[in-house]
């Protein structure tokens, strides 16, 4: 979408009118200025997703979406997790083994995780923590996409001249 | 904030109407189902950013706000980053040497790595891949943050009851 303040205003008023959800959402710059990226995972039936994706190229400031469901696409999610450990944190290494997570930080009985990968599993992940009552806190990015190969999104800049990237 | 449609709504509005920069934005589920976390970094005079803490406690749905920007806080950001590579990728490797990057893919001559660290550094590594003519889509994620130890976030529930999580 258009670099601009109001851009994420409309996407996120359209989905509250609509009554859409919003699962998670970020929004960063581009390699072009005038053009940010917004990635949002949400939910529902296929007409739903349908409908959001009709809706959301009408909204000004949108310039292109690609619904990622059913194609191929690669996707992380970074997160930072605050634990409490006891006594050793041998039982964290033991939980975490299956997924790329490191302790980046140590302050007494709480230690910060970094955890990077599909957002699936990093619901498993949370979950696990949970069950095992030591997650304290927890600030995850959101899913960050992109399509393999020359498959990207269009970008047009704002006075509908066309970047050709590929 | 609460987990409602309209606290994105609520917070973007704000922005866009003070005219306010946003310049990277996320937002996902919290360890509590009814509370969102949301973490954007923004950019202006310190006065500003009082400004910006001042109104984001304000709004409704808002739960409380940390200003990281003095404090000690951990902070990283993740981006996939797609680059032209010609007949070898022996480039990339070298300039993306001093980072914590991994190739996730390969398509003919499109290459998707995956950026793991600072923004800081993040904007470096992506303008010497403008520079070397190689950047061809950028995603990020923005800021993912958390103050180490106790000093969390003061998370309440919707009916005003507070959370003890330390």
């Amino acid at each position: 979408m258009a670099n601009e303040a109001g851009a994420l205003v409309r996407v996120a008023g359209m989905f509250s009118q609509r009554g859409f959800n919003i699962e998670s959402l970020n929004v960063a710059p581009t390699e072009v200025s005038t053009v940010s990226r917004l990635t949002l995972t949400t939910y529902g039936t296929e007409d739903v997703v349908d409908q959001i994706n009709r809706q959301l190229l009408k909204l000004v400031d949108v310039i292109d979406v690609i619904d990622m469901t059913g194609d191929e696409h690669l996707e992380l999610e970074l997160a930072l997790i605050k634990v409490r450990v006891q006594d050793s944190s041998a039982s964290i290494e033991v939980l975490a083994e299956p997924y790329d997570v490191a302790e980046i930080r140590r302050d007494g009985e709480l230690a910060t995780l970094r955890y990077l990968g599909e957002g699936a599993e990093l619901n498993t992940f949370v979950a696990i923590l949970e069950d095992a009552g030591i997650l304290v806190e927890l600030a995850r990015s959101g899913a960050v996409t992109m399509t393999p190969g020359a498959d990207g999104l269009h970008y047009h800049d704002p006075n509908g001249e066309a970047f050709t990237r590929f």
